[in-house]
């Protein structure tokens, strides 16, 4: 997507430096717009663990990119031999974040292409390649997730007769999640560029405020009208009819459309049920973890430090980034990363393949390769 | 309730002399304790206005001391003769905040007092008694709803065998809220006092934070354990049964129990409901606004500055309250200031009469004066 009236992706590899990928440090957004250099596994993992890059499609990729760097990267990450690099690598890039499966979905894929390999060039080339695909297969999945969520819109539209299409998202689950597009924003993305009239609830998303600091800004950057609202808004907007449909993304879902996905996820799709607002999930098939059932049980969730709730960062008066705390001093905070959604209460999953009931059953007609006795 | 060992109530009138009343600025809490002197109705309803106090039976108890000013206040509060300042008065404070309805309650009160009386002298010793009676009728309740809300902890703490109770509360209905004790924090600080075991989740609360800034403050120097957690985290504490029991305040309760809270309450009622956790209401009977029904259709919900919603204050490193910028630079807000929470999502409603249903039936139980044909 632009910025500022220049195409970009989140994440993308000199094409002149075989060592060196460039990233968005999206801790800055969005008072300043700063591209970071990565040159290693080692960064690429602390650049995850640290959020410069976050959003499950995202942190897949960044991992990916990371895998290719170990090959390259002697001198950076340890001084073993490539198949050493690339099995440390592999360790410590799924260490960083415990939530999303798109990580170690990533890394096992780099990481089994990376053993088929002779010698160091020749992995070193493949996993670029991988890497590259993985981003390429991120874009056009949420090209693709656009082009069917798209379709839930227009039936809103068309039922309202063009007044606007209230929408309201949890976090970011934009472009800046993904390679481009994203997952719950793909759908927006396509209705905005369609002509059809749009309008977003942007959640403020505490702790971290994805939603005020990410997501306002990419609606912003691409001309989408949208408000934002605290956190504890949506319940309300629901109940006086101000919103026609949620649109969020996913950390995980299960095998049965249990999703995990940022904190405070849940409490919204609980108003909707409560108000018959259809709420929808978005998510690239790799966000699926086939090897889980009950999201609520199975899912692990990942506790985060305390400081990002006691302290909130933002931009003062004076155009100075400076970090408030916001409680007394001695005061105790815990910090979930994610809740889980259970699957009775969503409307539907919104997959590259097309839309599916957030059941077992009908995740198994867009996937059927996932049926017991299945192909792969 | 004690701050820093020594006891005070939230509002009281200066005993020397009769034009002063003193109030906490709670916007400087909790990085600064400040008390402010007021000598005018107008001085007051800038103090309600603009949150210097808030919680709705304290918004009541300080109307009702700008009513007493009001008489005495020749000169702040216009030229008028005192009934025409009277008057002014109750117009200028019912016009500060719109959803307590407290705020009324205490204003008509006070004018039905002051027309009663034949001339000044007479008209500011019964106004300044009969605002003092508010406060005192109001620490008498708060102390009443924690008598009758300790029942609920101990029946868990028995359950429980001992370990401790966790307890979930939104916003600040604390002593700070009152004059005295507080509606929700009531029976905890009765329970902590009697000895019993409890631990209090405060949610954030978003976009003002009363609960980071007020509950955590209070709770702290009461000594009462507890753990700040962004508004968001709720629902997923109550999937894991990290919450035996909800407990928050009121703005205004309709007859048949539904109640306006600080927005983002619904959501923490509907994840009770969702996962069986008992969620409660405490409010003192001037909260019930016998004259509505449906509280989503009926109950006025203020809707605030964009500003509260864009900027986060607090406290730097160096000590210093700042207040900074949290989204881009163009970006719009919305502010609702409370929600409705149907009363068939709670346990019941805490009163100072005691516990009821939360249904007309229920109410009028306690309130039979309140029955069609019976008295006042």
């Amino acid at each position: 997507m632009k910025i500022n009236g220049v195409a970009y992706r989140t994440i993308w590899p000199d094409p002149a430096a075989t060592g060196l990928v460039r990233i968005i440090d999206q801790r800055q957004l969005p008072h300043r717009f700063v591209l970071e250099e990565i040159r290693s596994a080692h960064a690429m993992a602390v650049a995850i663990r640290e959020m410069h890059v976050r959003g499950a499609p995202l942190i897949g990729a960044a991992a990916a990119w990371g895998m290719a760097l170990a090959v390259q990267s002697s001198g950076f990450d340890g001084a073993g031999d490539w198949p050493a690099r690339l099995e440390n690598a592999a360790q410590e890039l799924k260490s960083t974040r415990p939530t999303a499966v798109n990580l170690a979905w990533a890394v096992d894929r780099m990481l089994a292409v990376g053993q088929m390999c002779g010698d160091a060039g020749h992995a070193g080339l493949r996993l670029r390649e991988e890497a590259q695909r993985i981003c390429d297969d991120n874009v056009a999945a949420c090209a693709a997730i656009g082009r069917h969520g798209l379709r839930l819109i227009e039936e809103i539209a068309a039922r309202k007769g063009g007044a606007p299409v209230n929408i309201l998202t949890h976090c970011n689950a934009g472009w800046l999640a993904c390679v481009d597009h994203g997952t719950a924003t793909a759908p927006i993305y396509a209705a905005h560029n369609a002509g059809l009239s749009v309008h977003v609830w942007v959640d403020e998303t505490r702790p971290r405020n994805q939603g005020a600091k990410l997501t306002a800004w990419e609606l912003g950057e691409h001309g989408v009208p949208h408000t934002l609202v605290p956190d504890n808004a949506g319940g309300h907007l629901m109940q006086h009819g101000l919103v026609d449909l949620c649109l969020v993304g996913a950390d995980r879902v299960t095998r049965q459309g249990d999703a995990a996905n940022k904190i405070g996820t849940y409490l919204k799709a609980l108003a909707a049920a409560d108000n018959g607002v259809p709420f929808y999930v978005a998510l690239p098939a790799s966000t699926i973890d086939w090897s889980l059932r009950d999201g609520v049980c199975e899912i692990p969730i990942e506790s985060r430090a305390e400081e990002e709730v006691q302290f909130v960062d933002g931009l003062t008066a004076e155009g100075e980034l400076r970090s408030v705390r916001i409680c007394p001093q001695n005061t105790r905070a815990a910090n979930y990363g994610f809740d889980v959604t259970p699957a009775r209460l969503l409307a539907g999953l919104i997959t590259e393949r097309g839309i599916c009931p957030a059941t077992a059953a009908g995740l198994l007609v867009l996937f059927p390769e996932r049926r017991a006795g299945g192909a792969a």
